[in-house]
């Protein structure tokens, strides 16, 4: 693209370097800001400086947070003896979405991979120990996804929780709600037949 | 979307302003640039910054400019006497990537439309009338697309130049090259026909 300006050409190229985004969308942000108000972009500018100048990692369970202590953490009306460990904030985000859960949370950082590299070493797990050997937590959740590189992180962590006298539990494997039987995949469903529970009227 | 940090809050917010981009998206922007350097997100800040604040319009073509000339108008190795008509900045960079043009520009910001109210006061007519009145431009190029609105502009503007001395020409149309006739709209196919060229040897 050919730009008869410099400014242009930076906030274009600046946009583009963002993921899903390309020249020809970066333009049309510029073309958009530049229709607005110089408060939009203003404020757009400010709050990603502020963000990234601001965030820090939750001293406890390693979320983005604006403190010290995360706001979960530090939200007294939550269960402090509930622990759901998760793999990224995407995870955690999407199970406070559900409004169901009313505890804590632990990010790992990631799962055990060794195809990519990554140990037990390198993910926060010796803090999560650490978390449960203080003793005020009564049950750990592993809400981690159910693939190779998830269980064998979820049976690592439970081996290492094996010592400690804590609950160790997993959310629930099944059919989604609303899905068709016939287009569940064949491990879900048969897992769902072999896990089924009784019936409750 | 339940955000335990006020600052990822307002920055997710404030990208998901941007036209095309959700709160989903916007989440997944914040979330890349709190994984790459601070260095990324200060350059957007500041680039984004820069450019709102600085853009002006060029005093000559209405084209967006760092200056109060815009870098086509001051460059002296263009030809100052041709100037092509376009509608936005959009057209003119579709133009300027053909690599094809080496004269001016003059951004109409707008085409006349009765529906959305836009009559010729609202476009930048005027001043191309007074640029083609000091009698250095020798031809103007209509580059506006081919819509009822499109079409009723440039006969506007044919109109007002008629008194002046400059020729007035228009883009050609016709079937794309590399487009299969079988698929070319039928009033290009017919247009092309009746305005058929010599076919050089």
């Amino acid at each position: 693209m050919n730009f008869s300006s410099k400014l242009i050409e930076k906030a274009v190229d600046a946009f583009a370097t963002l993921p899903g985004i390309g020249r020809k969308t970066a333009l049309r942000l510029v073309l958009h800001l530049l229709r607005q108000d110089k408060s939009v972009t203003e404020q757009l500018a400010t709050a990603l400086s502020s963000m990234r100048e601001g965030i820090r990692e939750c001293r406890e369970c390693h979320n983005l947070a604006d403190e010290d202590i995360c706001r979960i953490c530090a939200d007294p009306r939550r269960d402090h003896s509930l622990v759901c460990v998760v793999e990224n904030i995407r995870d955690l985000m999407a199970i406070e979405d559900t409004g169901q859960y009313r505890g804590l949370y632990h990010l790992l950082g990631g799962i055990i991979s060794p195809i990519e590299g990554i140990g037990p070493a390198d993910l926060h797990i010796d803090s999560l120990l650490e978390r449960v050997q203080k003793g005020e937590i009564r049950e750990v959740i592993m809400a981690i996804s159910p693939t190779i590189e998830g269980e064998t992180t979820v049976y690592y962590l439970s081996k290492k929780l094996q010592l400690s006298a804590v609950l160790v539990s997993a959310i629930a494997r099944g059919v989604s709600f609303g899905g068709d039987l016939e287009y569940a995949d064949e491990l879900t469903l048969g897992r769902s037949i072999v896990a089924r529970i009784p019936y409750v009227r």
